[in-house]
């Protein structure tokens, strides 16, 4: 597709999608929240309705996928089954049961002078999307955007181009039937990274970029965008077990956070022993692990302990393995179980083990990240396990949102100021 | 001082201080309310008790400002009187009595398998400012950030660099006597783009760069950042009177906006007219600006009824005058005023005036701007009038902050889960 296209084509339509796209985010902005709706289930149906040329399509795809060589795994995350089209459908039409994040008034005070300020919620406006390759993001970020009432602008994969220019196609001709603005939810033809650094410069018409895979895309889309970029980077995430913790817990909990889905970005990645509880603690973890296939790679304290356990190297601690590995530390101190996480950690999702509760409001208190846990898996970390409903992604920045976010994240606000004739003095 | 300092040494130096900040950040995130306000009293008493220094260094750089040959505005804003000094003090004062922003629950919800989630306000962490000529805003800034529980560097214009590090050394020796972290404040020395753009890239150790000042050092801030950066462009802000406005307050609300300080972001730069008021309207509006001095770029259809008025270029509707000049145009419907502001202005601040509420719904919902006014002056945008306080600017982004932002605006928050040993499924 590249080939027939010159850098200045490609920015043009860039520029005029955004153009629509930010055309669309007015009349968007208007919509009741029941028009909205018929939309996302009109885009449901079609799914389903489509499903046989959904199928066909991605055919194509996996077909370019193994000539390419791509693992069985990327394979998999690249097929469009009956059953991915159906969770697609389901996830739409519950997006459509959501309460609208539009239009809450958020606060509302009157001030001496008798100016009324109501604090409201209104949607972002125009949302780019940058993702890999999974094209059921296709639709889940489209329906979300859409019910938040932000135009949206899809960038997929190359591995997923055919299927993503069909479901596009799918979900905007269903929605433009019940009255969706043109513009409203756009894909972007062209995979190549030159394409997306031109779309990062334009601030003009996109409020915010919002970029899901790897920790390289994710780097370059910051380093390229002059548009706000809320983002993801890893899950480091870990699990302190307490001198005070109870052991038939610790063992029950790490054995979640690290096992139950190692390939999430809110599993354990790292786990962190008291010293007065390692002798007794050590070798009940280590034969759970060895028991679940999790290979260790512990620090020299621990493999006084468990000699076999694999020496961890200054690396291991920043690294997301989202494989059954894990890295061991003993700590001499809550403390420095604190400073060990706010250090290599990634301000994602982390967990203290323990009876005693204030070594616990010290821990919930002084450690950065998005969300801590008292005696319970980091794997809780998710929209739908919070009861957003829904989340378009995890933020591990602290600017506008932080950890899952779901509808609500999906909004600004404005101050609408109701006056009798004042003037500033 | 460039001079005797490598890249390499500035870059080490720089990372030493994010290094500092960061943990400074953290033990802030702990501190009581009461300690910080203890620092923050101590700084104004300080600042008061060491005014003489701060004349004696200040007047250095007034002394190579008016060799540089800078003009007398700008040297005015450059001044530290004794007034100045004052009002910096109560200024830090004034913080020290708002409300602490910091551990407030945003809201709480056990969820069906017992979670019990709690969303809690945090300090955001590690903020940059980088502002121009104004030494107060070192003192300024530094208040607002420290009561909201984040280390702040600061890196001020090169026109004020001797009164600059004059007030952090003043601020900081006053807080670290009263228990402020090591590293809570920190003045870069260097005032080069080149330092400025090593700092933009640290984005392991400071979490937000609010850049304060021309559009063009915004714009190479956005440009080089790979930090979140929240950002004021413009205030490119409206009236438009309607065909049902009250005359009498039109006129009164336009000259203020327009002329009470022409200097600012939240003054008027344009004014729109109804077609079916303009034959009424356009002669008093046109006889009250030319007294107060104003110069009027009207559209075609303005200088039918207002010949002597200059005719306006395109490049009009989106000048941020900050003087006395407006530019004028005539619009044939509501939805072309409503249009207009969403096209040329800059999503700060826009006022309508009439008497038909469902105009003024209309306009309140639809022009995409931080504050809108019906029948109030766009002067009001500041966090002073909207009663927080105080204020560290206004944005004129959708992210995180939107409009003036106080010390709410400052923070984050971070998801606390109590748990009894809840595994995910």
């Amino acid at each position: 597709m590249n080939k027939t296209f010159t850098e200045d084509e490609i920015r043009n339509t860039l520029l005029e999608m955004g153009e629509r796209a930010k055309l669309a985010a007015h009349r968007l902005s208007t919509m009741t929240t029941s028009e909205k709706n018929d939309c996302l289930r009109a885009m449901a149906d079609a799914l389903e309705a489509e499903s046989a040329n959904l199928k066909k399509e991605n055919a194509k795809d996996l077909e370019l996928g193994r000539k390419a060589g791509l693992s069985p795994a990327m394979l998999d995350r690249l097929a469009l089954t009956d059953k991915i089209i159906k969770s697609m459908a389901s996830g739409l039409r519950e997006v459509a049961e959501l309460e609208d994040p539009v239009g809450k008034e958020l606060g509302s005070w009157i001030r001496p002078n008798e100016l009324d300020i109501h604090k409201v919620s209104v949607p972002i406006g125009v949302i780019a999307i940058i993702y890999e390759s999974r094209p059921n993001v296709t639709a889940d970020a489209t329906g979300l955007c859409l019910k938040a009432g932000n135009a949206v602008i899809l960038r997929g994969g190359k591995e997923a181009i055919n299927s993503n220019i069909a479901l596009a196609h799918c979900l905007t001709r269903a929605g433009l039937a019940m009255g969706l603005p043109d513009g409203a939810v756009q894909l972007i033809p062209w995979t190549d990274r030159a394409a997306v650094n031109l779309m990062l410069k334009m601030d003009k018409y996109i409020d915010l970029v919002m970029p899901r895979g790897g920790e390289s895309l994710i780097r370059t889309v910051v380093e390229n965008s002059t548009i706000p970029v809320i983002k993801h980077y890893k899950g480091i995430c870990h699990v302190y077990v307490d001198s005070e913790a109870d052991i038939n817990m610790a063992l029950r909990i790490i054995e979640n956070a690290k096992c139950q889905r190692p390939g999430v970005c809110n599993a354990a990645e790292t786990l962190l022993i008291h010293k007065d509880i390692s002798a007794k603690f050590a070798p009940k973890i280590a034969a759970l692990l060895k028991k679940c296939g999790v290979e260790m790679r512990g620090d020299s304290e621990f493999r006084k302990l468990i000699p076999d356990a694999r020496a961890a190297t200054e690396e291991d601690w920043t690294t997301e393995y989202l494989d059954l590995i894990i890295s061991i530390r003993i700590v001499p101190t809550l403390d420095a179980a604190i400073e060990h996480i706010n250090f290599y950690g990634s301000k994602h999702s982390d967990a203290i083990v323990t009876e005693n509760r204030s070594s616990a409001k010290r821990f919930l208190n002084e450690v950065d990240s998005a969300a801590v846990y008292h005696n319970a898996s980091t794997r809780f970390t998710d929209g739908g396990e919070f009861g957003m409903g829904a989340e378009i992604g995890i933020s591990t920045d602290k600017i506008h949102a932080r950890g899952p976010m779901g509808l609500v994240e999906l909004t600004s606000y404005k101050y609408i100021i109701y006056g009798n004739g004042q003037c500033r003095k």
